[in-house]
């Protein structure tokens, strides 16, 4: 979440390091769900917001991690049910897709499809709380109208700081609590 | 945000760390709103999401901290043009409503009203991000359907909590950056 996020990050950093460790531990942090899936939630999850700007570079940092790439966010992205990946995968996504459009969206019938498909409690938990984040950031970038630069070369060097350096370089303190 | 939340803290506190010290700098850190008037955004954006718990917990805490307390509350949630406030937080509240629709529903006339009754640029971040947060809090408390008890004096002794100790009252430092 670099442009927008970053020109926020330098007017407020007191807000800013919260919610950079919340995408760290959300998105980077240990995981039986790949960082690559985690972030392909996020760009879905963004692609139904139609908020540009978390969009680029979460589909960015998902082709960045994933096998499939580019390719692959845009099929699913374009059509969740006959995208070739894991049925957990896209039972989880399905779970994004509802929490996008509200918390009470998510019916037992897809928290029990998703576990049935093999999910744990605590993906469950982890996809619920990334679907409602981006639903966060998205109306953070756009309620204050932030840049979104569309060349896709800048999202590519995002994904390369991001893989390398994490979500928030600058914290003090690893985000984990006891 | 205890019942709904305190469940989840427990079952997760890798992630309600960032969540509490968001909501703790948001909510209550130094800002030239007061924490009830902060309050009183977040309970808002929650009656507009339709979500108990964030309704109840947030309703309290402004009631609590607020000179009209819970009447004045239900007044702004009920009829936010005629509730008996100054100009400038009604400003602020309407952009609080454009946020849980949308970011993109954040107008320039929206803008220029909070600013012309008054509003700094910050005070206008820090409501779009309270919005936006609430809007991921409401998510992720009804997508994980956790409980909401909805007897007041629960809410009450709660707020009592959250203004003697704080959001997060475990956290290892203070959640502002350099």
């Amino acid at each position: 979440m670099f442009p927008g996020m970053a020109g926020l990050a330098q007017y407020r950093p007191e807000t800013a390091g919260p919610l950079l460790d919340l995408a760290q531990v959300l998105l980077r942090g240990p995981s039986t769900l790949s960082p690559g899936e985690r972030e392909l939630i996020a760009s879905y999850v963004s692609s139904l917001n139609k908020c540009t700007f978390t969009i680029l570079s979460h589909s960015a940092f998902a082709a960045a991690q994933l096998e499939g790439g580019m390719p692959l966010v845009k099929q699913v992205h374009k059509d969740l049910d006959s995208a070739p990946i894991p049925d957990k995968l896209r039972a989880l996504l399905r779970i994004a897709a509802a929490v996008q459009e509200g918390g009470q969206k998510v019916t037992a019938d897809l928290a029990d499809g998703a576990r049935a498909a093999g999910a744990s409690d605590l993906e469950i938990h982890d996809t619920v709380l990334i679907a409602a984040a981006l639903s966060m950031f998205a109306r953070y970038v756009d309620g204050l109208a932030t840049s979104a630069p569309t060349d896709p070369a800048i999202y590519a060097v995002l994904a390369d700081h991001v893989i390398a350096a994490g979500y928030n370089p600058n914290a003090s303190v690893s985000s984990g609590r006891p």
